[in-house]
């Protein structure tokens, strides 16, 4: 109900526009006396932030946060942790870059929320998308931090798996690779083909869509909430939310629909005692609830609208125009997504950790 | 919060598992002053019901739905019409086969939510899957009746795109076919291959995952909020809650990750004096608020986990052994699907066609 | 939002009017392996029955409650326990007397909610007051003997305190002497004054009010949630929803108006190694939170509005007119109303003791 | 389910700590194109603000409001208005005076939350209440603030209507009188009376409590929402989260116990052709819906805990103590409380009106 909240116990509430002041969040429900800094939450924004490779936009924003609230010293240690009040978290926002946006003040930039939401709202601020701006996501980075802090033993990672056609090549996976490139690849080669490629799309003042895995490790059997919060339908929800994403799929996904009942069954035997499944199309979710296999989900991201080539559309006005988009843009916005997409796989996973202690106990 | 609600203001929870005395749901926050029937309700539920096929499960229930609550005469026509409180629809089961469950009343099923219910609840209701039956969607459809009534002009539809390998021509596509043939196909010439295709499957005791289609037309522009209520995300997360979903995706989807910026971008023009779309990769949907175009979303789902082959799993001793599905099952439950997903699409624009009109008035 | 629902982690949804085939609600959210019975919550229910003295309506209901779902036999005993899926429970309408609504059909009744009901919905259903009826608070008492399982060691019970002027006398409290009259009144003397009295008030035609006091022994400390969820709040809200109230408080409630902080503070000392407190001025909860002590929640009820003097009003068609209420009601509606608080009382406890074991574990 | 966030579709999330770096909320759901500057909030504030007297803390916070996020530009007026997104306001804490806190960091004051915040959550922020302080109460009322701008023509006030044994007079009542005095009273005469009475209060160092009355004119009939969103259940909560309230009535309240059904009744009759109530016992709801008349609610704040006469209680540790409160309190917390409990008050009533054009268009 609330457009700006996202989760239900472990619930993150962000505001801020793209040339406003500053933009943030409150994190409500965070069990306490969990140790956490700054520098914990800075990390992740910084995986995040603009301006660190030619692939990205040049705006430079160094996406400092600040803890207003929902910390206190430990009775013990004196170091900082988590009171179970609100954590708000606050970014100030610092390149704003003073420039004309006459241009896009009254014309609908095709495949942008310009049109939408002035039709919804009647008015918008224009200035770098306003609050339909992926800086927004850096509230949700902040917030994916301290999440990840919640489920004991669970890791969270991503990757970008396909940009344009290229796909990375599975065989040659390496999580270590994630962190060596530009580009969240877990291959190396399939970096350097990306590099070359998207030099082109950028010289060429162009765009391109792009996929991204996240994953999540250490995950309990048991989270999810048939019918209506199963865990894969929240997963959904959580990466859907993403500016540009235009579909999620969770384990087999989409080509589960050319497998036969053989082929997808997920079998099972007994290992050092467990019960153990043989393989993951289900991605770790059956009937809506974590097996306590390893997570898998995968997101698109559309391809950056703010493009160089003039396109045709309108004006507030009803006049036919032509626009190009000018200023710093992502030639593949899908990039930045990953660290995006992991922090909402965390919000999901810390969330539903929490429910289901709550009706489970434990 | 709650896990078998789903909506915000217009809001159902179901109940009932598939052995017990009665499923339905309760329907939340409908404006009053509608017309409403059982009849208008059992309409969509006779197409989604069992047994109308050898396509789909052979289980014979008559799914006669009843009012409980919600329904008074109007003072004007004497007819009934919604009054503005909860309208509770029941349907009662019939046809629970009194078999031996034994054989999969401690066995996880491979691919079933036995093995995740079993560890988040510890007891379950084993026959015929219980609560994670398909057989809860029959609420859903139910409460989708109701939810078509409450935007004005709103038409949704959906389609069987692809079972298996085969995939509908679109140039072929014609919505009437979509009545006039087992599989809600809107190819005749495509229907006709999935007959011989399914048959085959049924006879080698498999099945087979498919894809679905589903629109809206008569959609406002302006409908849906972001950031965490963006229409496409709660699209995302209506169908992935539909039982055997394991991806979704919203116009151009998965395949924008090919397309270029120039490629993607919806061009606009004044057509009739109004702004329109000359494309829709969006699928009626930009920064997550409607564009007054048709809303376009798919959703894969997996092949029927109940087949005949033995598969290898283990028991709740912890014993490893195989198991054989027996049983009246659909050889390709997307087929049913198909009116599972309009309820689902029918209730996300219920619920923010009035959410809509509650910030914005009008 | 779903304005027929109550609860977030342990949640009821009701439906039904007081003429319509049957009312009910979902009980969504409970923990599973709590054994539970029809008879159980039948229990409950029978306190609430209406006709069971010449002091309150003579409508003949059974009241007999029957479980849809959500129950299945316990692997080991083979007793029916909670499955943690949503427990359906249904209540017939039986004695729906084929009356002639006709006086009331038009005409709105002072104090009732005819005339609300009509300005906000333009449609009601005026047999027996429809949904504002408080046959209503029969599902909350059965949703209640449901949630009075989930808190280990919990006891939640209430009592009639005051009718009009008559107040009970506190030195004579007795729980037993509850159960003995048909007032629940836990002072004999009391109740045979009160006979008396509200003899004459039936007699005459009139009604009169009275004040409920709930308490629960056995609850944990640290059950509620600042800032908004806090327990007093939320106590306050589950009795203000109730049918005729008027004012709650909790603990010394409006009479802390007149005390000075000396008076009010419940001071604390050691006993038997732990913290206790020495008085409870404030009703077991500090801060929101609940305190260890015993809580005690006072709430009010207004007369009842159906009463036989002609009261002077107004029709739909907007002519002045003249009322008299007939039919069969209660003169004190305030009796029962007592195992609705307790209802009441346990549902919300139950709820918060979820919730915190969800952010706290445990 | 979210602790610190209030209302459904009108909501607001507050955060920080007595003596953190800030607190502060962010407003959800408002409408757009609503003018709106820091001023419009700094006014309330103002009204808020302790150390305007010598009847409150001395404690000296400007408590100087700045907007975060979700105004900008009219594009006809240029002036700032709300845009629909979520607007966060800020308030800096200042004058955190650098005390010692030894003598409450393990000591439980009594009356206090730190004993059940201690065994909640184990750690808490003891510096001046920490989350638990009524300086949370500024971004209420800030966020009042806005809600009132949301109903068109809707008034809110209030009065203390009471101090200790002493109540005002209703004969003498002036709301102008409300904006002349210390204490919000509407009476000259009682204004003064209380000063003396007050003086005495706050030199022996003790404290007292008050009863406020809060008001709304201009609320249109059918605000509210059955069953469990009733109005009147709204105002409860809202008014019951307020530091140190421990009851709650609307209209007549707990008055009516003592009432009969002929004297509780509001007759009806057409007064220049609209239908009105001749009397207003209901305080303006019925059936937990408005009736067009005005809302009537009263709370009652109970004395301040923090006194300076010794009182008895534990540690931490378990040891037996004594402790005296000193530092900048209030001797009667119900002063401040006055511009508060309007702020909850309008953000229920903005709140239900947006629920109300939601389902019902309009």
């Amino acid at each position: 109900m609330s457009y700006n909240s996202f989760g239900h116990m472990f619930r993150m509430t962000t505001f801020g526009e793209s040339h406003g002041p500053a933009l943030g969040c409150v994190v409500d429900g965070c069990p306490p006396n969990i140790p956490l800094t700054e520098s914990d939450i800075q990390h992740f924004l910084d995986r995040r932030k603009p301006g660190q490779s030619r692939f990205t936009t040049q705006r430079r924003e160094p996406d400092t946060v600040r803890i207003l609230s929902g910390v206190f010293e430990d009775a013990d240690t004196g170091g900082p942790v988590t009171t179970g009040t609100p954590i708000a978290l606050m970014i100030e926002n610092v390149d704003q870059r003073s420039k004309d946006y006459g241009d896009i003040k009254d014309k609908f930039r095709p495949g942008h929320a310009d049109f939408t939401y002035w039709a919804k709202y009647g008015v918008r601020d224009y200035r770098g998308g306003g609050r339909s701006s992926a800086r927004e996501t850096a509230a949700r980075v902040a917030a994916g931090a301290v999440a990840r802090k919640v489920v004991p033993g669970m890791a969270v990672r991503g990757a970008l798996v396909q940009i344009g056609p290229h796909k990375v090549d599975r065989e040659r996976w390496d999580w270590a690779e994630v962190e060596r490139n530009p580009f969240f690849c877990p291959d190396a080669e399939t970096a350097a083909l990306w590099a070359d490629y998207l030099d082109g799309i950028r010289k060429a003042g162009s765009s391109v869509g792009a996929v991204i895995e996240v994953t999540a490790s250490g995950v309990p059997a048991g989270l999810g909430a048939p019918v209506y919060a199963k865990l894969d339908q929240e997963i959904a929800s959580a990466l859907m939310s993403i500016n540009a994403v235009k579909g999620v799929e969770i384990g087999a996904g989409f080509a589960s629909a050319e497998l036969t009942g053989e082929e997808n069954a997920d079998e099972m035997r007994m290992i050092d005692g467990h019960p153990e499944f043989l393989s993951n199309k289900a991605g770790g979710i059956l009937g809506g609830i974590s097996s306590g296999q390893e997570i898998v989900a995968r997101f698109v991201v559309k391809p950056t609208s703010s493009i160089l080539s003039p396109r045709r559309t309108v004006d507030k006005a009803g006049q036919e125009t032509d626009i190009v988009t000018k200023g710093r843009h992502d030639p593949c916005v899908g990039i930045r997504a990953v660290p995006v997409g992991e922090a909402m796989l965390a919000l999901v996973l810390a969330d539903h950790y929490l429910l289901h202690r709550g009706q489970m106990g434990g």
